[in-house]
């Protein structure tokens, strides 16, 4: 393991030196020694990268009880099947943990244990990984207090269980980039993902107007309905995008919008550069059609336009301590809490069920989001 | 003409109503009733938008030598033929001025008159545009003190001349994006053009390292010992850019680029956004390849690259009394009486031979830069 330590990465280093999969394992060596008594935890690993279909395995160890002074001892609740987990299986994705691995980006667990120099936790809180990487899916954790963060707890299961990735990102693409006021205009594609339900609802909460772009499909209708009961202001399809009458609707506007929201790159973000507005930027999050962003001299010239990246991960890491951070869960939570933010509809599925929810999920990423629950009280 | 300014776009109007080619004919038509003397000016300009080969003119107009009380009566003395001049006459650039127009966006002229109300300009100053599309190609113009720029009078006449474009868009792109540091790298693609010359004397002055790329060509010997005479750091060609020796190179390089500057687009702009460093910034200041900017998404994400276009004639709009514009230009000319700052190598033509300088500035502006003179003694 060490070796593959050192190979790795030295961005990713110190995150995976803590990596509670590494720790577990090690526990359970050591557990004959250590612990007045364990608990067998489940969890789904992969000793190498390939077909998430083939390569999952799930195994037991057991974790111990009597933690470390500087630990937590963990009963995790739930977790979603993300794209990047599967991409990270599949060892596309821009992160290659070190292998076995437990698979995981996201989830919530409870504290069920902790060690003496843990002051700021308690039995019973909820925390979620502090990083991309940490392995969630499994029923028990322990993890350095330092690879977890502390969320409310009062809030639904399910919300917690996706507070790492997908609210965050739209929490800060609409904060970090461009000063936006009640009434200025974002437009973003991609916007039935996560992220995108999750831009609906918090520019609906702060009073910025939203363009909405869809792919066509069957039940256009439908996605129409529900994006704007999200509180969607327009949702377009990419065909109309390329009709004249997108150019009449745009420019029937007040403005023109000072933020575009990219995630799937290709003809869709070629559209979304022709009705930026002057100056406006374009932050990408994602590239779901696997190609490139084709920018034309003259919208950086002449119109000024600015185009940066988005990554969670990195954001993540930058600010994992601090006030910002702490800020935005606070306002997260609260619109939780006051019914202003809720998660995409997904299936929740027991742990056990892993493959089948790997495999609908890699059937389409179109379809509902799947959730692991490790606690059958839950489901 | 009134119509034409109202159809024009809001953000030039200001511009063109000030638009010196305009006013030199209301001069014109009643110098009978104003004029002690006059002057003839002979002027290039074209009434139709088309090939710069066929819809130049060469006309004469009466300018008045007595002036209004905030005009300048100005000598003109040199002028460039500037890619933008031509696709500005062709109709494809961004800006299409009123017609008909003077032709010339920059140059240098000495002040010979001015009106009373003109305090901070004397006789023998010498001024260049204050913006894009005054229209330089005249021996003689009557402008509003408001339009023109005055400049050192005490450097090469062909230093001023060409002063208001190339040198500001190198200065602007090296000091604004970016915060760099004497070491620092810095990558840029069409190395030899006029602002890439720039870049790399004004890179050497500020001890930035410059990787200066450059298309293959039968004299590249000549063109890496020219650029690395005005004080290149590494000369590379496309070509070497594509091959495994590129990555060995910029392996052995104490850090990665900080800052590209691409005027070429296409797979030129691809290979750079290959070799930016963690987070740099790619300027975009031209497009000669015609082809638009391709950037992979993991570009944007992974490494962090930002994306962003300066446009000199919108610099100028927004910074044209600014202090920030006066100590460039004060920096500029401190260069080139330091002899640290030193044009390209150009063929000066007579205005009168204006035919021969389009037409050959049209068969390959690879070529030696042609700069129009409006006094033989300069020749």
């Amino acid at each position: 393991m060490a070796s593959l330590v050192r190979s790795w990465k030295p961005l990713w280093a110190k995150l995976f030196s803590q990596w509670p999969g590494h720790l577990s394992q090690t526990a359970n060596t050591s557990c004959l020694q250590r612990c007045a008594s364990s608990l067998t935890s489940h969890q789904i690993i992969y000793k190498k990268f390939g077909d998430p279909r083939q390569v999952l395995e799930k195994t037991e160890v057991q974790v111990q009880t009597s933690v470390q002074k500087d630990e937590v001892l963990i009963k995790m609740l739930m977790a979603p099947v993300n794209p990047s987990d599967i991409n990270m299986i599949e060892g596309t994705y821009f992160i290659r943990p070190p292998l076995p691995a437990v698979v995981g980006n996201e989830g919530v667990g409870e504290i069920i244990g902790k060690g003496e120099a843990v002051s700021d936790l308690n039995i019973g809180d909820w925390v979620i990984p502090a990083d991309s990487g940490w392995g969630t899916w499994r029923s028990y954790a322990v993890a350095p207090r330092s690879t977890v963060f502390k969320v409310a707890n009062d809030i639904p299961v399910d919300s917690a269980a996706t507070l790492l990735v997908n609210p965050p990102t739209a929490y800060r693409m609409l904060k970090d980039y461009v000063d936006l006021n009640p009434g200025d205009i974002v437009i973003q594609n991609g916007a039935n993902s996560a992220v995108g339900q999750c831009v609906i609802q918090l520019a609906k909460h702060w009073n910025f107007t939203t363009i909405n772009m869809v792919r066509d499909r069957p039940d256009i209708d439908q996605l129409i309905h529900y994006l704007t009961d999200l509180g969607a202001d327009h949702v377009v399809t990419e065909k109309f995008c390329r009709s004249p009458e997108m150019k009449d609707f745009m420019k029937s506007l007040p403005s023109q919008p000072k933020l575009g929201l990219n995630c799937v790159g290709g003809s869709s973000s070629t559209e979304m550069l022709r009705y930026l507005g002057q100056g406006a930027k374009m932050i990408t999050y994602g590239g779901m059609s696997r190609k490139p962003i084709v920018v034309p001299t003259g919208a950086l010239l002449f119109k000024e336009i600015k185009l940066e990246g988005y990554w969670n991960t990195e954001w993540n890491k930058r600010n994992r301590d601090s006030q910002v951070r702490d800020d935005m869960y606070r306002d997260l939570c609260q619109m939780i809490r006051d019914k202003h933010f809720k998660n995409p509809v997904s299936d929740n599925i027991p742990l056990d069920q892993y493959d089948k929810a790997v495999a609908e999920s890699l059937e389409s990423f179109k379809g509902t989001k799947k959730i692991l629950v490790m606690d059958r009280n839950l489901l």
